[in-house]
């Protein structure tokens, strides 16, 4: 039989309107696929996403290897900046466009076919597992977790998990993520109490409490960076007031902080210090400083072993380059899986991502078929 | 005859709706009152602004007397949270209601009655000048400015001012106002460079260039006080970025400050240390700051002397208390007049300006009138 070819599935799925919450035709297209390749199918929707589970072999098999991937993509934008219609996958000079071209239908339609034919062409001894969600680009909370809360119930597994998010900053094969940093949003509001600018002292100013308080935690090392992972950041994203009056001294104002942490943190443990510190304050200003905390996801790490000399061996057998462990970028569903089984990403170049005219070179999504197929034959002939 | 009642006229003019820039009918009730006691007048109306001139006696005589207020108040606010019509001027157990009761149609009501009785009862040998604006509460560039360009123009002038502002902290007879402090706004806008929040070296963020500096600029002691001012004040009244996204750091944010300064500096001077301080910041961080500065109002003094004792004696005289002399509070167009002549602020209690349910005691009204009229006995006795 002909191989299946991953160009021509990408395409098909950038035809699929996907944008989150909307399924568009996506995963029915790939459940339509797998179930003629022998993988058992389920749909396991949850809080109006849609989000497709297929296995192939047994049930629970000891080695089980998983990839995890999402379908949904994020809006067009600004339609009439695009070069090509965002929903048309059209192919020009060995480029195709398209929103999800590299985030990430490119590397579901990769993996999908790799797996399609593999288990045809030399079934292993073992199963594979495609977990696809819809909610990946949205809240991410129907999404991924959904599929392993539901694997959990079923007693469906995955041996070691393969994320096909893009990872590579620039040239193919560049790098495996092995980790990620933790997330988390911190929302202050620091009160004071209202007057005119005139009569500072009648007044209790919440501004320069603000401002120590921003400047303190912008200017707070968190670390120097871990084994595997990056220093630690703060990113203080937003101070808004909205007093348009400059005779009046504002009873209230809003500033808020990001931070990404490695390994040397937790979010528990950040979260204690911004209290501690907006507590300072207070006492300082006579201020009353309200923090709300939201962490997106604690920092996780699959030390370098088995899985990521499997996934480097083939990213250099096909590529000729010996990718970087990294554990840098945001956030991804890796983050969920990593309470399943150990995990790690690799996919294709990121650069275009979420932009006008995002796009991938053809030769990019055949040779991350190659490099997923190398890795399936190389797992279970070991 | 008998007297001009001051709370009548009060009364009178209240139920002028003279919200800025509107005339109301205030200024002509006035030109006719002032006509019919022998003041020649003279509507010096400028940038769709009425205001009016009037002069008892000879036209720039050595011992000329002025007057100055203004007959345009700010807007009622919430209508249904006041108790009585706000330009209905009830009196309800001794107390006028309604907007300008104490800013200033009282004031400007017991100087346009004392000089009325006075100059028919005791004709002076000198001048009254009275110069009333429409436009005080507003921009106040074709008010009392108008007023003075066309005195000058004119010949017209005025020996010595009483602003008739209220100036009494709580008790009738308690502060003259012998100076104002300055006042200037700046803005401040701290460019750096857009970015994602989890990559914070591939971006430069605005904001903790703005905590630094409004932290700097809030903890500057400006000074101490003068001989006769309180310490100046710089108040961050507000920041504002705007970002809504998280995992975004801006490109930019905006900051204003407010500084009341005394006289121990000047708007040039200020001016160049916030510039300086931006520059200072913009080396330090990589960041670019544009500053726009607005200087209000430089600060004034009439230092204790003649008018003042003149004023303070006349208050004592009818309140039993000796005044403070201050040079506290906002501005008010005492900083144009003080250009022309000597002046000082003299007024009743200001506790309810610019509130819901404005309010004075008539008998304040009564006794601000007997000030006056004493002050103007004494000038011209001397």
């Amino acid at each position: 039989m002909t191989a299946t070819d991953p160009v021509q599935l990408t395409a098909d799925l950038i035809r699929c309107p996907s944008v989150t919450p909307e399924e568009g035709g996506a995963l029915s297209l790939l459940q339509t696929l797998l179930e003629g390749a022998g993988f058992v199918c389920t749909r396991v929707d949850r809080g109006g996403i849609a989000n497709l589970f297929a296995r192939w072999g047994d049930k629970g098999h000891a080695k089980s290897f998983g990839f995890n991937g999402h379908t949904d993509v994020v809006p067009v934008g600004d339609l009439a900046a695009w070069s090509a219609d965002p929903f048309g996958a059209e192919i020009r000079d060995g480029i195709l466009y398209g929103r999800g071209a590299t985030d990430m239908k490119s590397g579901v339609a990769a993996f999908a076919a790799a797996a399609v034919d593999f288990v045809r062409d030399t079934p292993p001894d073992g199963a594979l597992v495609l977990a696809i969600t819809g909610d990946e680009e949205g809240d991410a909370v129907d999404g991924t977790v959904a599929l392993l809360d539901w694997m959990e119930t079923e007693g469906e597994r995955m041996s070691v998990c393969l994320v096909g998010e893009p990872t590579c900053p620039s040239e193919m094969g560049e790098m495996i993520k092995i980790g990620r940093r933790g997330s988390m949003n911190a929302w202050f509001t620091v009160t004071g109490r209202q007057g005119h600018a005139a009569y500072p002292h009648r007044a209790l100013n919440p501004m320069p409490a603000m401002a120590r308080l921003m400047d303190r935690l912008a200017s707070h090392p968190l670390d120097e960076g871990t084994a595997h992972f990056d220093a630690s950041t703060l990113a203080v994203v937003t101070i808004d007031t909205g007093n348009p009056a400059t005779n009046v001294i504002p009873a209230q104002t809003r500033g808020t902080v990001n931070i990404r942490f490695n390994d040397a943190h937790t979010g528990a443990g950040l979260s204690d210090w911004l209290t501690a510190e907006a507590a300072k304050l207070d006492a300082e200003f006579g201020t009353t400083t309200e923090v709300a905390i939201k962490i997106s996801g604690e920092s996780f790490l699959t030390p370098p072993g088995p899985l990521s000399d499997l996934v480097s061996g083939a990213v250099e057998a096909e590529t000729g380059r010996r990718p970087e462990l990294s554990t840098t970028g945001g956030t991804s569903d890796a983050r969920f899986v990593k309470d399943h089984c150990p995990v790690v990403e690799f996919g294709l170049v990121g650069k275009t991502m979420h932009q006008i005219d995002e796009s991938v070179p053809v030769e990019q999504i055949r040779q991350l078929k190659a490099i997923y197929t190398r890795i399936l034959r190389d797992y279970f002939t070991v």
